[in-house]
């Protein structure tokens, strides 16, 4: 009986050698839990001169990806560089050769579903834990822990810039600019942090946690999505003053054979669990109709959790291989076919709105008459007296409104002479 | 190749209920999911009478086990009976006969180590996710999520009940006695309420969660347990002005090669995000030397909650099952050789101390003086002006200090004169 497991890793940075810590520290500690060994045949990276934070066999480094491709010795490719080519390249042409692959690569998974559909056909398997969480075993729990479950929802705060610029900006009265800079410093922030403050990374791993929980496939393009650049600290503030935190929330739920998916900021009462989610964190929050809520929280970030997961797909993988059964659980657990989406128009859900207004009798009359005229009922309303300046915020949270009627009543709002600025809109999410 | 698994199930009570009707009402989505179907085959119960909230067909019916047992065409034998006997006879009686187990028996599976011997050597599989955590996946998580970690340390509030009288206890004000009647009258509680109450459930739960965490077996026996009886409104009241909150917490750590386990009530920082778990609400809080923290909660209990990890345990060896290898994940991941445990008196932590004393002069001096000759410094003091009472409470938290230590210097405390009732103790975590 075959007893070790033998692996390429293509890319040779931060979770690689996380990666690589972790089977070399643990290594004996894994084998026993395997009842076989993990091995790095080889690692392939562009750059295999500069020097990594853990000491390695210098001759298992090359810059050759093709010779692990083709070496009929590897399992297992892991594919850890990320971005869209040539990783998808590498992946498909480490299907065909019938290798297993395991990458935390979020936007490949989220944007092209036939890595999926090639290792289908080809009989290999995916493990990709370390795409979505870091080191939160997240995919696992949906896909075998809840199993019996039939999802109604996610809520996720999954991208840990995002949460560590929020939780800072409402910690200690700092502005989103402030704060990203000296998450930038701190190495929170990557120098471009357009895909974290905009969404577009949230929303990747949105489309892979909505399809695995509703069995279809869940595409980049069927989820909105909205940043958190123009987050003030009068909103955190607002918000504050009426019980919510504001969290850059990743939301998918399913009623009635139509699901809708959304990332945007949110208000989210504070004594919710993710609303303690702080700094670098992530977490998920589940509802399943059996098991109610679940939540799991970790660290969604770092080297060593990252490769935490991604050391957990290759065990999983490993003990497939060993046991000679690499297709117990399919790749996918649900068709490829496109999903029934609930258009964003669509939506409910309960907004806080703040305004700029001049202060004049009869403005917030003005509002509240174009909102009830579309059929948008006020819960709450906070204005105060101002005397220096000429231009006020009123905040309004609504009752539960229909996203088309917010939108519809805001533009008109927006057009009132006494209006000076866009209105602000966030969602709630109670 | 084989598409259908069958069931045996003992034991028709509320877990069994809720399996049935998971199995019943997500039928579809489980056998999309799994490639292959399955089939309750037989159910026995010594009352097979009395009306049940779910209809199933009387022929599954039976109240002869040994007819489950002995049947050959059943796979997987579902024991949810619960207790010692005849539960063990019943899973040794079904290993024997070649079929793999799920079972949701904690104090079995704490108590009985030859039921996972009987079953390695037999070569058949047990599930016992719903052995602890009600439908939080934590088994899952210990076992394979986090399987290339090594662990070192699990806290977790795995105890409904005991954990929703602590909650209400801090939210209402109210006794231990007041709000256990309460607990009982909501069904929260059972009449018999000692192996909630007086921490024994929690550390069957721990016994399980440290063996698979630190890769020994840890036993019952080597479990330090105190329950939650002598918690009074004053030590809540206490704890909340220091900044923390009164939790049963189970505590497993290991540290140089040497196991700690312990359950008891637990002073816990309220910023701490076990704080947040209130109610019936369980949590495990893990500690990876790879993932460093990871959090789990969910619901402990509840028909549909269990229902669901047992589901997901049945899909699990079923996988196992219609691909051919049931020995894929080994039952134990870990010798059954008896743990290398730290004696609880040689436990380091912080301590909460109640004293009742006579309101004398020199009386925080003696009682200081004789913490300082056991090496225990005092981190902080509450002691108030009271006018009514001869005996008033002192309230110290001390620094880092040794159990042998607080034991020996609370001995000398308490013989002393002013000192009018035994001092109230209880540990705090950091």
């Amino acid at each position: 009986m075959k007893k070790i497991v033998k692996i390429g890793l293509i890319g040779w940075g931060t979770v690689g050698g996380g990666l690589v810590k972790i089977l070399k520290t643990n290594a004996h500690l894994i084998e026993e839990r395997l009842g076989g060994k993990l091995e790095i045949k080889a690692i392939a990276d562009k750059d295999i001169v500069s020097p990594r934070s853990i000491e390695i066999d210098k001759k298992l480094l090359t810059t050759d990806v093709e010779s692990l491709l083709h070496d009929p010795e590897i399992d297992i490719i892991v594919e850890l560089i990320g971005g869209k080519e040539p990783a998808r390249t590498y992946l498909l042409e480490a299907i065909k050769e019938g290798k297993h692959i395991v990458t935390a690569n979020k936007a490949l998974l989220a944007e092209c579903g036939e890595i999926f559909k090639a290792a289908g056909k080809r009989g290999v398997n995916i493990g990709f834990e370390g795409s979505v969480g870091g080191g939160m075993p997240i995919i696992k729990v949906l896909k075998e822990g809840l199993v019996a479950n039939r999802m109604e929802a996610i809520l996720g705060i999954i991208n840990g810039t995002a949460n560590y610029i929020l939780s800072r900006m409402t910690s200690e009265d700092k502005d989103f600019q402030e704060v990203l800079a000296e998450a930038k410093r701190l190495g929170y922030a990557e120098s471009d942090p357009a895909m974290d403050v905009e969404g577009t990374d949230s929303a990747h791993k949105l489309a892979i946690l909505a399809s695995l929980a509703f069995g279809t496939r869940v595409k980049l393009n069927d989820i909105y999505v909205e940043g958190i650049k123009e987050i003030t600290q009068a909103d955190i503030r607002y918000a504050k003053e009426v019980g919510y935190s504001i969290k850059l929330l990743s939301i998918a739920k399913e009623n009635q054979g139509r699901i809708e998916a959304r990332v945007h900021p949110t208000l989210l009462p504070q004594e919710h669990l993710l609303a303690s989610v702080n700094g670098v964190f992530n977490a998920c929050f589940l509802t399943g109709d059996a098991v109610g809520n679940i939540l799991v929280y970790g660290q969604g970030a770092g080297e060593m959790a990252a490769g935490s997961a991604v050391a957990a797909d290759l065990v999983d993988l490993a003990r497939n291989i060993l046991s000679g059964t690499p297709h117990r659980v399919p790749v996918l657990t649900y068709p490829l076919g496109a999903a029934k989406m609930k258009p964003m128009k669509e939506t409910l859900c309960r907004y806080y709105l703040r305004f700029s207004v001049l202060d004049r009798p009869g403005v917030l009359g003005s509002i509240s008459n174009l909102l009830g005229k579309k059929d948008i009922g006020i819960a709450s309303v906070i204005q105060k007296e101002r005397r220096e300046e000429d231009i006020v915020p009123i905040v309004i949270m609504t009752h539960e409104a229909k996203e088309e009627n917010i939108r519809i009543a805001l533009q008109k709002i927006d057009q009132l002479a006494v209006v000076k600025a866009k209105t602000m809109l966030i969602r709630v999410e109670d």
